[in-house]
């Protein structure tokens, strides 16, 4: 089983694959899809599509999770952040894999335990979990994989439930 | 010259398309798109790409105009209205037709003269230009064919320009 977990955005977009590899879940890849103001508003929506297509081919997950928007005080980031989530949703989806919606509150309580912990913190688990020898550089690839490791954490619990 | 004009929504996106009919601007169709709660947000943004794709195979525009985004007051909606435009926006984009982007502020001023206009003097003039019998029924596919009359507009406007 391979999870595509994304800390979705405009100008960045965090993207973290994890393998639950005998039995245990393993990092794989991450990174940050980046967009930049020399280009307009649409190319930069093409561009996260294009890319993300790209990070589906190589690492072709099996689930996929993307983490839910919040009301920012910034309004007009907040229309970016959420017309690039559209994208990233569509894209996603257009490729055939199912997507599961964290909030940001769920990704922590599955990841530390605690949902208002703070970021330092689930980086600090993330790194133990995913056996990293250091935590990835950009927030917003760290934010992507504590959200596909929440999706496994959510997966892993379904399939106790349902024995 | 046929273009596509969209009002954008998550529960509801308004569309209208007019030609150029021997000089004239020439009213087409128009229509709403509705997605209903019973759905999951996926399927609704899904909903949304697909029955856009159908208009654009049938009616076959040239160029498209979407109208941005504000902030408004519930931003739970803005936010769903956002990303429904994100994937209205690559759902254009994926079919090769160019997208101009207008603020309400433009639509009204290309329709009214005036950028403040109220809804029904739009709706007034918008009879008026296109010949049409009635004002449509609803109200964003009605704001939808004032979006592609601005855009013929700032077509026109540019030739011109550009002799």
């Amino acid at each position: 089983m391979i999870i595509l977990g994304i800390d979705p955005g405009f100008g960045r977009v965090g993207w973290g694959v994890v393998e639950k590899i005998n039995g245990n879940w393993t990092h794989v890849a991450h990174g940050c899809i980046e967009t930049f103001q020399d280009k307009t508003f649409l190319e930069r929506l093409e561009q996260v599509s294009e890319q993300l297509r790209q990070v589906i081919e190589k690492y072709k997950p099996d689930h996929s999770a993307v983490e839910e928007l919040f009301f920012s005080k910034n309004a007009k980031t907040v229309i970016d952040v959420a017309q690039a989530r559209g994208v990233i949703m569509l894209t996603i989806n257009q490729q055939g894999i199912p997507i599961m919606e964290l909030t940001p509150l769920q990704v922590k309580q599955a990841i530390v335990g605690y949902g208002r912990a703070e970021k330092t913190q689930v980086q600090k688990m993330l790194k133990i979990l995913l056996q990293l020898e250091k935590i990835p550089k950009q927030d917003d690839a760290a934010d992507a994989l504590a959200v596909a490791m929440a999706c496994a954490s959510q997966i892993n619990f379904q399939k106790k439930v349902n024995g």
